[in-house]
């Protein structure tokens, strides 16, 4: 693949802006100094206001798994029940986690299916629970959870709540102080549009008070949490490239706003969600509860997976992304958040068009290039 | 500072070649894939060949201590001793990881004076250890310990060798194979000239038995391995433009020769030990074990530390480090791994001289830099 000329629609990691590559691109910095903490300091408050929240925030040079297994290692033991809503690959990755570092309950719902709020609630009346997880945004089945719904009832119980916002934070609105979440995950490579490699978390005053001390080293939230409030430091070396990298992508979100932006990836969404119904095809998760920064696309009858993609990919430079675990080859993903624009979603759809009618599907050729330019005006 | 112009000899991290900066700055890569795999596993190749072992690597996308608590943290328990050899800070690090993870027996030397083998060897017959952790370089006191007679006792007894390569693989012979190591760890923002933010990890088939599962998740090394020896992949997302950064820097070592680089940085140690005794200065560490990838040079009386050092980045451009915890103030540090040449370290002690000069300490002018210009031919 051409690395440096293609539309480039994963559900993350996203394509970057040139800014953010020539940010990223300095021959040497040294990390423990002014220059450094400069860095850090402008990355955290900028990542308040990302987070729109007033708690502390950490950066952690690993992905955003890195960034989940910190929440759930400094905030639970062995023997701490946690809670994990699961209705998607990502909402079983909290549970996998609990089940290293905590004792995991796991509530599973179908993939793409919304989680059924009385289930919750029932679990959290019959389990006496310390925390309970879940993942906002699901990237495997395009389904957004009622993130605010579970803090009410987490509020409710007087436990903690960890909110994977790994693809939703930065693209979708996510409120960490309204809806009582304990630690917010943000993931690098996503809504924000920086590099893979990086996970954010905000994390309350409350979180800080119930976390435990030395079960953990790299991850330790608490000596992260120190060092930024001490010097704008990290405790141990950061990946240095990757952070000047974050610093132009936030500076860009503050520039574009926030709301502006979330608003952006809605129009993206919606039109999206227009140009596959006008194709007559049909979503993978419940349309009530489709997200905004990606779309999960059934595949009609008879398009072959590995086909399609590849007729996308070598014949009109687009890539979109297959599907995982029991899904696979009956989905496809298409990511439209960070600096996607319009016309990144004309030229793929414009391609899925051409490359559906070469397979032998049936449709209105241009009705779904149509839907997007309608959006546009 | 001026990011781009600028003499930068830290001990880690180092600076970067273009062509490492250019093949960094990818706007987007997907890491699910054949495209990301042939970066893989190039990289996996080439890796072995730095590591001069045969042994399967592990590369994680954290910082070096990300590296040196996989290594513990996979291999040992709570109830597992652990001999931990201590006489600098990064073998205080080790320590430090192994009270989280296991039971930890210290021997603890003065910073910059070498171990004494016999008490090792006394410390192995008296405690029933499983394993023994060792940082090779020491960064913060300019020491490289016998990191091959450690090796010989591993072997003795038995038991697991941890080996912290993070500032030796690349610029010092390290042979894993021969010396017994059972698990050697690479920073990827020293010896090699990568971007900080990755850990590389060389790890023995006796190793590979001995791990435990489950007892960790992101560092989860058996996992690491699977996924590397089945299809070139990685467990969880990738810090993809630091791997795309770490192949161009290998296939740079690969292009000079592991040897002949490791000769370089030699010749550029001998020059450095020899400007700094042409000015009557001295060693910080045991002048016998005078590490190779960096110099640790003790203030003459009357130097202070923030002044000279500030003289140096701020008139001249260059910039080195001082040095850490008791030692902080008292000594000065020069890193001259990677892509480091002649002409960085006439200009850093050109410099060096100036200001030396300039804060009223007695030496002959210009005696520094003949001593690089003589090692030069």
């Amino acid at each position: 693949m051409d690395l440096e000329d293609n539309i480039f629609m994963l559900p993350g990691p996203v394509k970057m802006h040139p800014r953010v590559l020539n940010a990223m691109s300095k021959s040497a910095m040294a990390h423990r100094g002014e220059d450094f903490s400069a860095v850090n300091r402008e990355i955290k408050n900028l990542l308040k206001y990302l987070f729109q929240s007033q708690n502390d925030v950490v950066i952690i040079s690993g992905s955003g798994t890195a960034g989940l297994e910190a929440a759930i290692s400094n905030l639970l033991k062995k023997e701490d029940k946690v809670l994990n809503i699961v209705n998607g690959k990502f909402g079983e990755r909290l549970y996998e986690l609990s089940k290293v570092f905590a004792a995991p309950i796991p509530l599973i719902f179908d993939w793409g299916k919304p989680m059924d709020l009385d289930e919750v609630a029932n679990a959290l009346e019959e389990n006496d629970v310390k925390a309970l997880t879940l993942c906002h945004n699901e990237t495997s089945t395009g389904l957004t959870n009622q993130a605010q719904e579970i803090g009410k009832l987490a509020k409710k119980h007087d436990i903690l709540y960890i909110l994977d916002g790994i693809t939703s934070v930065g693209g979708i609105d996510v409120r960490p102080d309204k809806w009582n979440a304990d630690i917010t995950i943000l993931g690098s490579q996503k809504c924000i549009a920086a590099p893979a490699g990086m996970a954010a978390l905000s994390i309350s005053q409350r979180a800080q008070e119930e976390m435990y001390d030395g079960t953990t080293y790299y991850l330790n939230l608490k000596k992260h949490i120190k060092k930024l409030r001490d010097n704008d430091q990290t405790p141990y070396t950061p990946a240095i490239p990757l952070f000047l990298a974050l610093l132009e992508t936030l500076r860009m979100i503050k520039e574009e706003g926030l709301q502006n932006r979330i608003k952006r990836i809605e129009r993206l969404a919606i039109a999206t969600r227009n140009a596959v119904s006008s194709l007559g095809l049909k979503l993978f998760p419940d349309e009530r509860y489709a997200s905004n920064t990606l779309t999960a696309i059934n595949y009609p009858e008879g398009i072959e997976d590995t086909k399609f993609r590849s007729i996308l990919r070598e014949d009109y430079k687009v890539v979109i992304a297959g599907a995982q675990d029991h899904i696979k080859g009956k989905v496809f993903r298409i990511g439209h958040m960070g600096i996607c624009s319009f016309t990144d979603l004309l030229a793929t759809f414009g391609a899925i068009e051409a490359a559906l009618k070469r397979l032998g599907y049936e449709f209105e050729i241009g009705s779904g290039v149509r839907a997007i330019v309608e959006q546009m005006q």
